[in-house]
């Protein structure tokens, strides 16, 4: 095993659980590993209390006339329940076939212990790095980053950067190098409808009195057309049009759509927004979910109530140029406006988040897709991601620069699943892409 | 107190509740108690063991040449829960206002009893009976019966009967007799919409596959069209219309669709099939309920996931000449029909029964009319109940008999909730109207 391999599995070993508050040592020591790792690398690092888990901050010296670099990662990580479902102890990493098996091993320590140890390796060989580099690195993000802006904003000047590059999504398949340039915001909502004020007999009142689960369920149907359409006024005003260069590129890329996708996803079969590819449809396209939704009894067997609410939970995923607080705005006009006779309806608005678009073409892009063909020995494809990563927009709000999404995830990478696991080969590209980086990012 | 309330008295104090096997003993001890009771009326009675809780049966002598008039009832009980709700212990029964405050005061004890204790005062002032009279008292209704056919099955020489009385249905006002000559049907089934094989990421795969929910919600609202008829194909095809004269009284019937029913349910409106009345949607209509569904994630906040799946529960009331079997045939054909792309449904049919519907203008449908004006000093309405009571149908299967719902309970009796009550002049009534009902049925 390489001595970067064992570095590693160090990092993986500390149960850094952010959301459980037994592992809150656990969490410390980890970020603790982190200070002491960076500085045997050669780089000066402090470790810096939040009112939550702490931020490491990691920089090598810093001279005039260098591109100021940052590289955020997080070394917080999702519980691993169910734990019977591992094939291998969560927090005992160990390599079985190609991969390393453990909990954050994708999730983000593999990813982000990459790029650490790239910069470790060309202090090593070089003695200095090309550009003025800070690691940033949260234990929160698993938890929502409720200490993150603040710092950020705490600490523009120790974080001022003209670039940020993040390894924290996906790659589209195996050795495919991936440039992300986009993320979908997120907006949501939680909807009650209310009848009567208490479950009623569906024999004695039924007939007579609107179920509150069947408006409801005219509701939510309300939302799309048959072909999936969002026909909620107004939805789609701001939503710029795909490019025809985007159409063209992600026409090519392999995984998203195909046979594997549907076995990812064990579904019967795709079914989206007619008129757009799967990748344009997770990508490009904003959505209506419903993430939950429930109603009067459901225990075993059966009990004949006519209940007396019914809730669902709603997600709308977001494309530039819609504005979060617009479209829950006009998703509440909707539910109002077709609401059925006999009901209520109470909305109540969720978090948010805006969408995130960069120009892959602009300068670092470009270098980003340079150091990506050194790091993978091809060219790499230039995709949006359909989730929703608010940091990236307070980074650029707060610091003012664009992020590279320089992702090394894979989609059997079970994140937030049991048996997490990373390929050997993509951390070591990682390592490489890391080095790539940089240069390209100085010579740009 | 009047020797009879004291009856009742006893008689509400036996925590008979069918479903706690804890209270097995509490129910036996009831239907002891019920023999003794009906011995010291002047009754031969006998307890019967089941494979559950036992049969009371208590009977006059009978003679040749009379009719012979069966009278049901349960002794049995619903829980308590919450005990917290209620104003007074609702096995320690006491009158407040003008009312008779306990578990089982309306459902089903006080009623029955007024049926014993009527024949009991007849019996005091007349030395006999003018009918050949059977009391079947049951201890699992509350459980659904499971002994009561096969009892029935063995026992047709000893149940042999003319025809039928039941008080376990309501009156429509206090005051207003009322004869019920119908009962609608039930039929239920479970759809579980299959989607992905786990919960998805709804921003990794939102757009691009179908949402379970959303796609149960589109079934679910397939079942009616916006005026709220039942769009399944060939639904209605067995529908027996409304009688004009049906029409014309129900229209006069007090309470159903006022504003009081309004009140009752707390729902801010009522809704229902256009072009009927809220006593017509009820008692004469059939109908699709959801009586549960669930999907996703229900709990505190969000989680932005896409579900693996969605459930509902349905509940179809059916009326004369509907059957179960070829209604949820229907059902199910109808939802495979129209499942959503992107999905699988699964359905699981579940219990039901068939409509029940008698004459009311026949020789003892008319004896129990004369019956309730003797008994309240005004005509009778006639009405059809909206409920299911399978038990009824198994009579005029397996006994050969119709049934006369005599129903003494009000829409305010609170039964299966807490503070259920039952009106003095309500269980007076019962007892005047068992015994203008023996005397109508020998004159008829």
């Amino acid at each position: 095993m390489t001595p970067e391999l064992e570095k590693l599995f160090e990092f993986l070993r500390f149960p850094s659980i952010s959301t459980d508050a037994a592992h809150a040592g656990d969490v410390k020591a980890c970020a603790e590993w982190l200070v002491k790792t960076a500085e045997e690398l050669g780089l000066s690092a402090q470790l810096h209390e939040t009112p939550g888990h702490p931020v490491v901050i990691a920089q090598n010296e810093h001279q005039d006339g260098r591109p100021n670099v940052l590289i955020y990662g997080h070394y917080d990580v999702q519980p691993v329940d169910p734990l019977n479902l591992w094939d291998s102890s969560p927090f005992e990493p160990e390599i079985r076939g190609e991969k390393i098996w453990a909990r954050g091993a994708t999730d983000n320590k593999g990813q982000m212990l990459a790029h650490l140890l790239g910069a470790g390796r060309t202090l090593r060989e070089k003695g200095d790095l090309p550009v003025n580099l800070t690691f940033l690195f949260e234990g929160e993000e698993e938890i929502g980053s409720p200490s993150l802006a603040p710092f950020l904003r705490e600490n523009r000047e120790l974080l001022k950067c003209d670039v940020i590059a993040v390894s924290d999504t996906g790659m589209v398949a195996p050795g495919m190098p991936t440039l992300g340039y986009g993320l979908r915001g997120i907006t949501c909502g939680e909807v009650v409808v209310k009848g009567p004020t208490k479950d009623l007999h569906s024999g004695i009142f039924g007939g007579a009195v609107a179920n509150p689960a069947a408006a409801l369920a005219r509701l939510i149907t309300s939302l799309h057309d048959e072909d999936g359409k969002i026909m909620i006024d107004g939805f789609y005003d701001d939503v710029e049009p795909l490019k025809d260069w985007e159409r063209e590129m992600w026409a090519k890329v392999p995984g998203v759509g195909t046979d594997d996708y549907l076995e990812v996803t064990g579904a019967p079969s795709l079914f989206g927004e007619a008129g757009y590819s799967a990748a344009e449809q997770t990508w490009a396209r904003p959505t209506a979910e419903v993430n939950g939704m429930g109603s009067g009894y459901q225990g075993p067997g059966s009990k004949t109530v006519l209940p007396a609410e019914a809730m669902a939970k709603f997600s709308f995923r977001l494309v530039p140029q819609q504005d979060p607080k617009d479209i829950i705005a006009k998703v509440e006009a909707h539910l109002k406006k077709h609401c059925p006779p006999g009901v209520t309806i109470e909305f109540t608005p969720g978090h948010d988040g805006k969408p995130y678009h960069a120009d892959p073409h602009a300068v670092f892009g470009k270098a980003a897709q340079r150091a990506l063909k050194k790091a993978f020995g091809k060219d790499p494809v230039l995709i949006r991601e359909g989730g929703s990563i608010p940091i990236i927009e307070d980074f650029r709000t707060i610091l003012g620069a664009d992020t590279l999404l320089l992702g090394l995830a894979l989609a059997d990478a079970q994140i937030h699943s049991p048996n997490e696991n990373f390929p050997v080969e993509n951390f070591e590209a990682g390592i490489r892409l890391n080095q790539a980086l940089l240069q390209e990012l100085a010579d740009s």
